[in-house]
């Protein structure tokens, strides 16, 4: 693994939009499903996803769903509601009360927190249907309150008959009301224009391959889309308190998931960074993903030595990282300097994976630089807010003169005189009082 | 004021997102600014503003400031004062704080909450350079903690020789630290990749024409920015208790907006539907702005009779309005039942001027039915969050078995790896305790 200069290091990968032709097919089978519904929806899962089904098809039945659970393992059902249930408790934390401040004069101001009625979850087929991913897109709204949520995925997983049914199981035991069958661009235009069988949505969330991304981006102002997810990255802090076999573990660990993937140490002690260096390569070399991880490790992967810890936080914040794990003597001295770092694992016993899978936190984490501005994935992605006023009558006349002069001096006399005219009014009904 | 039906209703208005040769205009601006800076800011200042600065200059001084206080009105500084005082307590009470979960395993889970660093305010020039938007923008990040925040705005403000002062006096009560003179897609590249005289910011906030808003989507995803703005709305929800003059000037003060705004009556009473009808024509003749105000109401006004109340409101819900007013017997019963509006204004003293300007809610608000999922802008705009996972070994341990199940399950054996090689180390390392 090559170690590097901070200055020349820099996280941003281009990310793929979509061609024009890529474009286009999106735009066309975006329009058959708003014009035609279930009859396009039907045509392009033959054409596209090589099934050919008839509307009732759609919906995933109970009896299927009971099938899924009798094909998996009792472990992995466990797990999974292990998962679900600290992944729940986390972000029950994260809910929020609607307030109103009541004022002196009379007046009522506030604001009402409510859940979305209802969102779509795009779960992908092939190697990229993750059940955890489930869990974590499914919670949140769960939590939220959201009353209604669906799950589509393409009507074959990987090469399988049907859909996975370890993703039937995570997305029950996570909560979903209602799964169906259709995937692809076609999947995300039903859910933000309904369908005879499909009822639109308010916001569709969930990874997905190119056609997705664009088919999101193309219905987005019409319903709500999560951001686009860029490739994994992780960004090690350690100093030469870290143990090296685990710092190199926990970079492959990021590394295997894409050859875009970026896993980067950046360390105070040049030791642990040969040792690392050193440690990557041999742990690599027994990775069933070896090809992957190693492409990554030599395109994004860098190791960074710094001249002291606030050198190093300096970088990290640079980077932005989407996770952060800190191996230091003591982690939490480094808090209060880390600006930009969408998740931060702390200590020698915070593996990524326990993020990823466990501890409860979400999984799906501002990615390529975003956490400077970004958040995870939580509850207040599933909400909406809105303002509340009641104005009292003295509250009204008591400020009409301020509301109207700068109503006036913006040249709007007409929202001077939705005031003026309730003055006139109640003003000369309370001298008359 | 036509009456019609509610089903023949949609809010909806197909909003401008620029000609292929806009975008090429603004694809060009944003490129040059990424490589030359300065330079091409001064170029395009010149030839499109009409302005010769050098870079010196760029930057709105303390002088130019108090010149801008001693030439506006006290009244309107008095005004702004106490508008920006209202509007800072609303939002202090939207701020959140940093939580964390001690486990009884030791392990910490937690949600760190901090501001953004530097956020970048757009006041356009013109007549839409509106002093009361400043402040809306403004404020949310300043109760965020966000500790930078910057405003550009073209340097001649609707015809003036420089800045319009109110403009000014507006953003120093708001409490922008730096402000600079240039406008148009190049402010909003010189905010995304910075340039000699202006850093660059996370977040670029504020309405601005075509080419703006073009610019905020070429650099969204290098830096956060707002959501699109469409046309204004008004929904007013009425029974037979509402006052018909009321209800017609809190119409006609959303119409004299733009000829694109909406603004809608849903009412029970045929009479009130009828007198507003007559109203909205007689104070319609009377408005300085009749022209817009009569085209928007013409093209998107209607009164909407309904059989109930409960009718209303599903009407309501699917119109998804950026405001309603609930000018009935007792609004607070229909709090309940709204699921969609942006902000809620209740009674017959609550009209939407109160909250353009004055009572504290934000101003800036979702339209085009977005209320369906959006929110006001608000505090949480101007924050992110970073998740904080501190395992101690024994949770490792007490887990491991769990998370590398679920990582094998989904082909991650790198992910897995990371927590055996932990297991194996330290399990041994504890069974020799």
């Amino acid at each position: 693994m090559k170690i590097v200069q901070a200055a020349q290091f820099d996280l941003r990968r281009d990310v793929e939009y979509g061609s024009e032709e890529q474009v286009a097919i999106v735009k066309r089978i975006v329009g058959d499903i708003k014009a035609e519904g279930d009859a396009a929806l039907l045509r392009y899962t033959e054409s596209l996803d090589h099934t050919k089904l008839e509307a009732s098809q759609l919906r995933v039945t109970d009896a299927e769903l009971q099938a899924a659970y009798s094909r998996v393992e009792p472990s992995f059902i466990e797990a999974i509601a292990a998962a679900a249930a600290n992944i729940r408790a986390f972000h029950e934390r994260q809910k929020r009360n609607s307030w109103m401040d009541l004022q002196p004069d009379g007046s009522l101001l506030g604001q009402i927190i409510r859940p979305l009625r209802r969102v779509g979850v795009y779960v992908p087929g092939g190697k990229a249907a993750y059940p955890s991913s489930v869990l974590m897109n499914v919670i949140p709204a769960q939590v939220a309150g959201v009353p209604e949520i669906v799950m589509v995925t393409p009507p074959a997983t990987g090469g399988r008959e049907g859909i996975d049914p370890y993703i039937l199981v995570a997305a029950a035991e996570a909560g979903v009301n209602e799964m169906y069958r259709v995937g692809g661009a076609q999947a995300i235009a039903a859910l933000a224009y309904g369908t005879d069988s499909i009822e639109r949505v308010d916001k569709i969330c969930g990874p997905g391959n190119i056609y997705v991304a664009l088919a999101k981006r193309e219905v987005y102002g019409l319903v709500d889309i999560d951001s686009l997810a860029g490739p994994s990255e992780i960004v090690v802090l350690a100093d030469e308190t870290a143990d090296p076999e685990y710092v190199a573990a926990d970079l492959l660990s990021q590394a295997e998931h894409d050859e875009l993937a970026s896993a980067i140490l950046v360390t105070t002690s040049e030791r642990v960074a040969e040792y690392v260096s050193a440690e990557v390569e041999r742990q690599l070399s027994l990775l069933p993903r070896e090809n992957i991880a190693r492409a990554s490790i030599e395109n994004y992967g860098a190791i960074i030595v710094t001249g002291s810890l606030e050198e190093g936080i300096a970088v990290v914040n640079r980077l932005a990282p989407e996770h952060l794990e800190v191996m230091v003597q003591n982690p939490v001295d480094c808090l209060g300097l880390i600006e930009n770092a969408g998740a931060i694992f702390l200590g020698p016993y915070s593996s990524e994976p326990v993020g990823d899978y466990f501890a409860g936190p979400n999984h799906i984490i501002p990615t390529n630089g975003t956490a400077r501005f970004a958040s995870p994935v939580d509850v207040d992605d599933f909400i909406k807010k809105s303002s509340l006023i009641q104005y009292s009558k003295q509250a009204l006349l008591a400020n009409a003169a301020t509301i109207m002069e700068l109503a006036r001096r913006e040249g709007l006399e007409g929202h001077a005189r939705a005031i003026e005219v309730r003055v006139n009014k109640e003003g000369a009904a309370r001298r008359a009082d």
